[in-house]
Parts: structure tokens; C-alpha cells; sequence
């Protein structure tokens, strides 16, 4: 690395203090074992205030003894100690303090108290903190463990760090990670992250050569932004990131407060970041390893089908039923590959996608090299999976190697991808892996169910490397002043001037206006009433539907008029608002809303029940191009019925993506007071995309919300 | 086991002859080295036409030459030679015949063919099949392997039977269970059951005194009513099965014809059978083997409530995460709970469920234990879960001994159930599978993400035993002969007279006749055009909504009559049908249907798009008790709107439940040459439910569909 990282002192340390080092603590003995079991090249200093002989080692007792400058410290110091801790380590010209403490931001008000003081004191003395609340970091790159429980060494060729904002969940990711054979780069817990963030330690992983993925496990984003713009670094670099990221559910908001004082956000705008950003997301220790895994062995793939091939047809069937269920599409196969595959497999096996080459390959496993050669012409596909287990122990190798060496012989050349997993999840043993190594084959010891979960996840992060967007938020400038738009008219002709097409409407104040309206635009007619005061029509019988002929819009206006002055008295009516009938269309609900994390955010849904009783939305951060609309029509539910349902014209969604993109950029111009824009319903039909009805918010609602 | 089985010659038999045997086949020396290794301890005869030493023992050139009578043969013999080799099974007084031999119903219609021939033989000689296409099976309880791939000996303490469609999959889900150090009682594998199928395995293990829990692999339920009664069988007896079936995705079908001839059937039916029978279906190898395994240690819980212990944050936010997104239910504690663990645990740690104990636990693991005491003390939970790793080999113990002593007094006296759970899915060491036994601790390794799901399907499980309905078909007549039901109003008058409220309706024959009708109902009106020919009448402008006043009526009367005469120029007119038109209510479908493999089900929907776009339906099998139309509507994903909805009532269940029950039960009463009857919509608000349209379909529909 000849770039010199804000966190390369930490990370890479030359020489290193143990701050409250001492026997009796098992944190302090881990940390100390762990160097010597790693042989920490740099220099290691014990420092303890009683001094003594520690480890068979003389301490120090204090920093300000020492001779030499040190990089980073680890404090295992109580947390009122701290901070004249971090005053002594300014005074010896150190760089960073790693805090295992805990009573900070995670205990209530007090603690939030204590860390803004930390932070202060850091900033002014120059010392950077990993924590409070961590348990530190291995670098294993340099064989640098700062770690408070027991770290083992990695296997060669490691590709993934662990970045956590939870140092015991880092340490059980890095558990399943060696079970299976995976190496590790680094690992960081970052805890209550007072200043280094996981943006600036993937920031700092980005440019470290050997790493490939970062595996993230994480409660909360504290700066957005910043982790936005490191994330699109970590795609430009051909890198990735796979996220467990917790959230989904209420109770694990009040957990992560309690855990690391992290506030968790609205879990589906997370999931719409890490669309927007290339994230592969997943929701297990399994799986992050997995995905993680897969990612660093097999790097982008160029199609998306998925092969599968097995000696059990049980397990094919397993496979297929499994991508039913996920996002993973195992496609039929060509009929060029049905006939080069029937040419290779025995006459009772059938060539499909899964392929049951059948226990026929445990006898002649040439069988599997020419089948799996075959399927990986496949043009539809980039990946072909193969079962079969890793030898546990070296009395298997022997064996096993033959049906190796033709898995090896059928996936080299050209072609798609081949990736061999076991059956079902089981450590990897030395032998397995060696021979796998011997033989080239790329192996997960995932099983089936987290493997192929895992390839649908690498097809995912192929394709979001492929159709990589950068939206430019900077090219939508906000209006000076932002219009202020006074009622649903105006906001429909606001929107209409930026290209979002809006139902006709006239302001009617008297019924032969009213009718006057109705017969100019023909058919049945709506009757809307209009006024500031009353945001929410149909609560006051102001909205009447699909009015035909001039009686019936007469008496649906001296109604509404009437029913208005009994609900309402004191509204300033403005008049009555006359537009035609829409019949036989999809309507849609297009908003946008401000998080609290991420900010402009749109939503988009099927109108009415589904979007009120079944929450059936997408999201994306704003601004959004037509590929993401494509993407979020794709991921409602009820998609199909923009394909057209019950004779209706099927949607073109060419147009309505273009649409959607105007009101995101309208919500956009109309500035940071802007709460909500919401457009509901949007009717749409073939080609015609038209707004009926739109409301604005703005920040303090209450005094600035109409309809 | 006293009880003479139909199948005990053949699963615990007391001789054996390999038929086929041939040191040059894998298959033959596998059954070979099975039968030594577990030190088989009846006679071992080995047959090859040639004669000759074989495993150096002498070989018999035919079954003939037999002096005493043998149990069973495994033939290994081509397909040709089986028909012949049955023979002379019958001429040596044997009972059974396990035929590995594939080329029977999964190789197309020949390889039918052969397989009815071989059914034939069977039956006449007497000789009971397992196969053919099977890998044959284990009697691990008297050591009795007859199994042609490598098969180890069990652990004791074994409670779990596999039975399997496909027997390389058996070998797979043992493998699985093998490394969690799970013992199986028996291990059946099926193929293409030309004889022998599952539900008759299955009915001699539910007599089989060790065995407590059957595991299946299933393509295809072979005989439903079989299968149904033996799986209420297994129910009363206090077991459980646990279903893994393939079948969710179209490609299995195809997959399971070509590998075991199987029909697969409608997926979401089996889901239905298996809710109806008290059966746990799971989609995966390591989830099948975790669920059985945490059924066959723990029984039927008594509470619904999970709970979960562990000493990372990290962790208790993905577990509640994961809860919130699979049936797991991890209720909030009571304030006794909450106030006995605050005097328990850190002061820096919050009592919740899940309950992070914190690292804290590591330096005193009585923490551990005097926390799980005061939360299995909890009214809600009916087990808590706890996460500690077994120790992997011999040196970890000690250290691990302290914590796992706690554990064990924690999970020690009345309460919620304990149940250990690993971090991470981990193989089970001798070492620690010992250590748990020693402090009597049920632990899994299957990891927190297999583990809570195998936990929430034990609950769902314990829920299906203490909620156990026996719906009793008998009890419903079919009508003699079932009532010539012609059109619409007949179908709506036979629901109502067996206690479906159906909406009034008369048929006007003139627009006279049709305006006093609708003036006598007050309010607005429908119309539909009555005739035989012509089940859907809104494809022919037949259905007029939401008509007001005297000139509506008259208009739309003439108006369909019109468009029927020009579009359906030959049909026969009855009339025109007038009701009265409901506003505001929920329209539900509920229809029923004949499954080719279970008979009638019963279907529910909430009407419109959400059946046709969303298929958003809930199965049962007939006929249903009201418990199971709770469950159904408990099931959709509109279910809240029937909880009342921009201003409806809410739907009276108990009400709604009683009329779905006997529209239900007028299904059966119609017979077997019922295709289909659809209410659609019921209409459905508050205490009020009525059928509006009713459409009947009888077999060879097209004769007799009418609507």
C-alpha cells in the first residue's frame, strides 16, 4: 500500500501498548496470547499503573515511560481512566487507541455523556479510537492481532475482512469463516464507533490489495453520506461488500440502543441502498460467510442463468424447489446443450437444468467432466454448480480425487463458471481443501441450501456490477425559491410543467359552471371540492365519482356543497373542482418521503388496498434513473397487473419510468422543507400515464399541509 | 415390538442372501462391508450365477441351492434377471426382495411396464418389494444394514427414522444428521415403491418403541388416504413427522417423473395436508434433520413463546430479526421476568427477550445460569433457547465445563424447556456431544439461524398436537341422487337451504318486472342475465352494477338484452336477474375444487385481483372445522382487511367461519361428480354474509357448466 491511509497507523502498528494489561483479565491474556501466537513482528509494550512483572514481561507503569513513540494502544482500562489515558498516549506521539471499555454511548444518557467527552478529548489530542465497546481488530494481513478473545491464523490466499459494528458477532462470523476453511484479510470491530466508522475502515480496505470483499455485519449507518461514497468506491475497485445488517424487526431497534447506543433506521430504505449501491445483502452468519466467500473465489460473472449438476436426484429436485423460492434461476437449458449433454450422460438420465447425471458417475466419474463441460457451453449460463463433498480425512482423498480430478477436467476451458459445493454444511478438513487447491476446483463447504442461496447472490452482485448507475444528484437544482405550491392544483400544474402529466381540471362556483365543465370534457365526470382547510375530501363527502349527465353532476355539487358547510363551517371553499372519469386503468401511488438516514426517498405502489393494507411498495434514495424504476416495478407484488389484468392495455413501462423519474426530481427541486410529495393515484393505461390527485407536505405539516 | 408387522420379516430380517454379489460392483461391496461392520448377527448368504469365493466366502450359483429359509434378498441383479429371481424367492419360503435395480417407472413407459409386471409377480409369489430403483435400507436398532452406499454405526440415544423417496438423498440427510452426531433408528429408503411406499414404513415405525420422530424425503404421496391415516396414526402415538417434499416449482415435477416415476401434485395441497395432519414441513437437509432432532429431544412444548439467551448483542439482533421474518415468536418478558432478571444480570444490561447476558457471562458464568432460571420462569415462553458452542475437541472442555454447568442448572427444574444452540451450524464433536450428555444439556449444532427455525417449527408442531382436529367425512352424506342444481339461483338456493345466506333475487322477464323488483329491494340494483349458455356474463355485457332509480334499470335492461342477443345470438334467455347491490362490504372467494390426488379442498381468497393477480389463496382439504377457517383466514395476506378497512365493519370470524364450513360441506353433500363449486363473491361485512354469485361445475364440465 503506498497510498498513507488516515487509518494505517492503527491498522498496521509497528509498535503496539497493552494499556491495563494483566493477568487476571481474560481480555488482557487473549490480546497477549494472540501476538505471541501470530509473532507481532513490531515492538509490544505492557503497561499496568502497579507495574510489576506481567506474562514474564516487566510493565510499565504508565505510557510516559515509554522511550519511543508507539502507534496504537489498547485500553482495558476502567472507563474513568481513559481519558487521561488518551492525554498520555498525545504526550508519546501515538496514533490510535483501541477501547475494549464499555459504558459509553450504549449506557443510556450518562454513557452518551461520557462519549461525546471522549471524542472531544480525541479530537483535540490527535489520536484516532477504534471503540469504546470493541473488542479491537486483527489485521491478518501483517499478522497483527489487537483482539481481546482468541484469534486463530488464516489459510493462504485469504480475500475477506470482517468489518462489525459487534465484536462477539465478528468473532462468530470469523468462527464459521475458519470452520470452513475461509481466510481472512482482517477483522474489526468497530463498537460504538465514537469516531472511526465502518465507512472509513472499508475506506481503508478498499486499497488494501489482498482483500476482495468485505464481509459487514452491521446495526446502524451513522454517517450516510460517507458510506455511500465509500461503497461506490468499493464497486469501482471491482470489490464487494455482502451486508447483514439487522433492523427488520422492532425489537432489534431497541436491542442495537442497547448493544452499541446504534439508532437501526427504516430497514426497507436499507435494503434500496443496497440496491443502489451494489450491496449484496443476506440475513445469517451462514450466509454472509458464504456469499462472502463465493464472491472472492469466482469475481463478477458475464450471464445469469445457473447450472446445477448432482449424482442424487432428490438433491436435484432440492435445488430446483430452492430457486423457486429465491432469486436464483436455474433456466432450461439450450436444445444445442440438451443434445450435446444426451451425447455424454447415461441413456436413463435425462438432460435438464438441474441435471441428475444419476449414481451412475460414482462408477465412471468421466461421466461428470464430459457433463459438466457440456452444460458450461450453455450460452444462458454463467455459473454451473456442481455437488459433491470435500474428503473429511486424508484416508477419503484417494478416492474422492478421481471424481476431483474430472469436477477439475469439466470446469476448465471456456465456458461458465464452475463452482463445486457439498451436500449439506460441514467444515472443510486440511485435506479437502488441499486437494481442492491441488486440483483448481473453486469449493464451498456450504451445502446446497447457503450455496446456492450464495451463487443467487453472486448473480445478483454480477448484474449490479454490470448495470452500475450513479445517479447525479448534483444535476437537479433546487428551485430559489422553492414554488410554494398552494392546494392540489397547483401542485398538479407544477408537476405537469416538469413533464408529469395531469388530469384536466376546472375550479367550478356554481353548478352551470360545474356542468358547463363536465359536458366540455364528455362522459361521466368528478367533483372534487377545493380547499385549503380540507386536505382530506372524502372525509366530508367531498369527492363524487363517475357523475353522468347534467343532473346527476347538479346534484352531486349543491351535495357536496352542502355536506361541506355542515362538516366544515368554517372552510374558505375556493370552489369545486370538475375533471373526467378515468375508468379501466392501473392506479398507482407515487410518493416521495424524507428518511431520516438517507433523505429523499420514493416509494412506489399499487393504489388503494395495496399499498394501505398490504404495504406492497419499492423504494429507492432519491434521485432514481428509468433502470431503477424498471427495478422497483419488477419487485411489487402485484407487478402483473401492469401487464394488463382483466382486458386492461398492459402498462408501457418506457413511459411511466419516465414519469416517475420527473416526480423524484420534482420532489427534489422542491427543496429540503419538502416532506412528501405523493401522487395518488398516478393512472396509468398503455402508453397514458396521468396524475389525478397530488399532496404536498412540508417540514412542520401541520401548518403547511393541504390537499 | 410384539405386534406382528406386515413389513417386520423384511425390516428386521434374520437372514439375508445378497443376490448379485460381486466384489466388482461398489453397490455389492458396500452391503458387504455394511453387514461386517455392524457385525450383522443372522445368517449372510451371497448368490452369483458364476459361483466362485466372493469376500472370500463361497458363493451360491442360485437362491435354490438354499438349505434354510431366508427373510430377505438385495438384488443386485440386471433387470432381466428380477422376475425370475422372485421365483425362486417364493420357492425358498422368503418375504421380502430389496431391489436396487433401476429401469423401471423412471425410465419412461417400458421401464411402466416392466414395473406393473414386477408388481404382478410380487403379488402372486407373495414376496414383498422395497424398490425397485432403491438403495435399500438400515435397521440401525438391530444392526441390520442392508444399504448398497457406506453406512455408519449411530450414537446412541437414537430417536429418529429416515424414509426416503430417493435413497442417495437418505444418504445425504444421514451424513447431515452423522456430523450433528444425531442417531437414526432406521434409515428406509423407498425408490419407486412398486410395493412398499412410505406410509406403510411409516406405519411400522410408529410401533417401533425407539423411534419418536420420521424424517421423510418425498416426491410423491403414492396413496393419499394411506398416507393421511397412518399420519394421524403417528399423531396419536404421540410422534411426529417431519416432511421435506419436493414439488414447489414446475421443474420438480419433471425432475421427480424422470427420477423415481413420481407424480408430484399440487404443492400448496400438501402444505394444507400437512397443517391438517399434524405434519412439520421444512425445505431443506439441514433443516429437516434440525426440526427432527429438536422434536425427538424435547416433546411437545405447553407454551407458544420462544426465548433466547446469549452473550452477544450481535446475535440476539439476528435472532430477532430472523423471529420476525419466520413463525418464531419471541414475545416481550413480563414485568415479574423482567424485574427477577434485573437482579440477576450487569447493571449495563437490559432485561429483554432476547436477553444479550453480555461477554460479561465469559468472566461469570453463574450470570448465565441464574438468568436462565428467571426467564424460563416466564408465563409466556415454553422453551428458551441459549447460545454457547460445544466444545470441538478434547482441550477446549474444561474451560467450556464451567459455563456449560451453569447452562444445565439453568435449564435445571420447573419452567420453560432449555435448548443449547451453537453460534454457527458446526459438526458435533465426540467431545462435546459427551460433555452435554454428561450434564444432561440438549444441545444442537445446527447454529442459531437452523436452530430457531427448528425451534419455531417444534412450537408449531406442539400447537398441531394440543390443537389436534379430527374433521369426520362420514359424517356427511351425499345427497342421493345429488341435486340437479341448474344455474346460478338453484346453486344459491341449495347453499341457502343448507344454511348459506344467498342474496335475494327475481327473475324479470320484462323491464316492468325488473323496476319493481328493484323499487321492492329500495336502494341500488343489479342486474345479470340468466341463461344456460352463458356461465360468464360479464364477457357479454350480462352484469349491470350499481343501478339508481327507475330510468337506470329500465336502460341497462334493454341495454343488456341488446348486447346478449348481439353476441350470443343462439342462447336461450331465462330472464333477467334483479338483487339488491351491497356497497362497502369485503367480497371474499371461496370455492371449492377436486385435487386428483387428496379429493376436494376447499379454497379461500379475498375476491378480485387478489385472487386472479395475487393468487392469494388458503387451502384446506374437506371436509373443515371451524379451527381450520380461522386458520385459513389467519393465513392471507390481505387477512387485515377483513379486521374492518377505511371504515368497514370488521368481519365477524365466527360467523364468516360457520357459513365457509357448510358452504364446504354442500361440496361433499354433491358427490364425486362435483368438479367445482365457487362462491364468488361472498360477501361479507360485520355479523352479515351472503353469497352474491355461485357457479357450479360437474366433470366433463363442458357438458354440464353452467353459471
Amino acid at each position: 500500500m503506498t497510498h498513507h491511509h488516515t487509518l494505517q497507523r492503527m491498522l498496521r502498528p509497528q509498535s503496539i501498548a497493552l494499556v491495563g494489561a494483566t493477568e487476571r483479565s481474560v481480555w488482557s491474556n487473549s490480546a497477549f496470547e494472540n501476538l505471541q501466537r501470530f509473532k507481532y513482528p513490531g515492538a509490544l509494550h505492557l503497561v499496568n499503573r502497579s507495574g510489576g512483572t506481567i506474562y514474564g514481561r516487566q510493565a510499565l507503569t504508565s505510557l510516559l515511560e515509554l522511550r519511543a513513540p508507539i502507534d496504537v494502544a489498547l485500553l482495558m482500562v476502567p472507563e474513568a481512566a481513559i481519558n487521561g489515558t488518551l492525554r498520555d498516549l498525545q504526550a508519546v506521539g501515538a496514533a490510535g487507541a483501541v477501547i475494549l471499555s464499555s459504558g459509553f454511548a450504549e449506557a443510556g444518557s450518562v454513557g452518551r455523556t461520557r462519549q461525546r467527552e471522549l471524542l472531544d478529548i480525541a479530537q483535540t489530542t490527535g489520536i484516532r479510537l477504534l471503540g469504546p465497546n470493541c473488542l479491537g481488530f486483527v489485521n491478518f494481513v501483517d499478522s497483527i492481532p489487537l483482539w481481546t478473545i482468541a484469534a486463530r491464523r488464516q489459510p493462504d490466499g485469504a480475500a475477506i475482512a470482517i468489518v462489525s459494528q459487534s465484536g462477539a458477532t465478528a468473532g462468530q462470523i470469523s468462527t464459521f469463516a475458519g470452520q470452513q476453511r475461509i481466510g481472512l484479510t482482517y477483522m474489526v470491530s468497530t463498537g460504538n464507533e465514537a469516531d472511526t466508522e465502518i465507512a472509513e475502515v472499508i475506506d481503508y480496505l478498499v486499497d488494501e490489495s489482498r482483500t476482495r470483499v468485505i464481509a459487514l455485519f452491521v446495526e446502524s449507518i451513522r454517517d450516510p453520506n460517507r458510506f455511500a461514497a465509500v461503497a461506490r468506491r468499493v464497486q469501482d475497485a471491482g470489490k464487494a461488500i455482502v451486508a447483514l445488517k439487522i433492523g427488520a424487526s422492532p425489537v432489534t431497534a431497541v436491542a442495537a440502543q442497547a448493544h452499541t447506543g446504534a439508532l437501526v433506521g427504516d430497514d426497507r430504505v436499507f435494503s434500496a441502498v443496497c440496491r443502489q449501491l451494489g450491496i449484496v445483502r443476506v440475513d445469517s452468519v451462514e450466509d454472509l460467510v458464504t456469499t462472502a466467500d463465493m464472491i472472492a473465489k469466482l469475481g463478477p460473472l458475464s450471464r445469469d442463468g445457473i447450472g446445477l449438476v448432482a449424482m442424487s436426484g432428490g438433491m436435484c429436485e432440492i435445488a430446483a424447489d430452492q430457486a423457486a423460492s429465491c432469486d436464483a434461476v436455474l433456466p432450461g437449458l439450450s436444445s444445442a446443450t440438451e443434445t450435446a449433454l444426451r451425447e455424454v450422460i447415461p441413456a436413463f438420465a435425462t438432460p435438464s437444468n438441474p441435471l441428475d447425471i444419476t449414481g451412475g458417475a460414482m462408477l465412471e466419474p468421466e461421466l461428470l467432466g464430459r457433463a459438466l463441460r457440456a452444460m458450461r457451453r450453455d450460452e444462458a449460463l454463467g455459473i454451473v454448480a456442481c455437488l459433491f463433498d470435500a474428503p473429511l480425512g486424508a484416508e477419503a482423498v484417494t478416492w474422492a480425487e478421481k471424481v476431483i480430478a474430472q469436477i477439475a477436467s469439466g470446469f476448465a476451458g471456456t465456458g461458465a463458471r464452475g463452482i463445486l459445493l457439498s451436500h449439506t454444511v460441514a467444515g472443510v478438513s486440511k485435506e479437502g481443501a488441499a486437494v481442492m487447491t491441488e486440483y483448481g476446483v473453486p469449493y464451498s463447504g456450504s451445502g446446497l441450501h447457503h450455496g446456492l442461496k450464495a451463487v443467487g447472490k453472486l448473480v445478483e452482485w454480477s448484474r449490479m456490477c454490470r448495470t452500475k448507475r450513479v445517479p447525479d444528484a448534483a444535476s437537479i437544482d433546487v428551485a430559489t425559491p422553492p414554488p410554494q405550491l398552494a392546494g392540489e392544483r397547483e401542485a398538479l400544474d407544477f408537476l405537469a410543467r416538469h413533464g408529469v402529466p395531469a388530469i384536466p381540471a376546472v375550479l367550478a362556483h356554481s353548478e352551470q359552471e360545474a356542468v358547463a365543465a363536465a359536458r366540455g370534457f364528455g362522459g361521466p365526470a368528478v367533483l372534487k371540492i377545493s380547499s385549503a382547510q380540507i386536505p382530506h375530501k372524502s372525509d366530508v363527502a367531498g369527492v363524487a365519482l363517475d357523475l353522468v349527465g347534467d343532473e346527476a353532476v347538479c346534484n352531486a355539487y349543491h351535495h357536496m356543497l352542502g355536506q361541506v358547510a355542515t362538516l366544515r363551517p368554517g372552510a374558505v371553499i375556493d370552489g369545486v373542482i370538475v375533471s373526467p372519469m378515468r375508468h379501466g386503468r392501473v392506479e398507482l401511488f407515487v410518493g416521495t418521503m424524507r428518511d431520516p438516514q438517507w433523505g429523499p426517498v420514493i416509494a412506489i405502489g399499487l393504489g388503494g388496498v395495496w399499498v394501505e393494507a398490504l404495504r406492497d411498495t419499492s423504494l429507492r434514495v432519491l434521485p432514481v434513473v428509468a433502470d431503477d424504476v424498471f427495478e422497483m416495478l419488477a419487485e411489487l407484488r402485484g407487478s402483473k397487473l401492469l401487464d394488463g389484468f382483466r382486458g386492461s392495455a398492459p402498462v408501457d413501462r418506457t413511459v411511466l419510468a419516465a414519469v416517475v423519474v420527473r416526480i423524484g426530481n420534482c420532489a427534489l427541486t422542491l427543496g429540503p422543507e419538502l416532506q412528501s410529495l405523493e401522487i395518488n393515484p398516478l393512472s396509468v393505461s398503455g402508453t397514458t400515464v396521468e396524475a389525478l390527485d397530488a399532496l404536498v407536505t412540508w417540514n412542520q405539516s401541520d401548518l403547511k399541509a393541504w390537499r
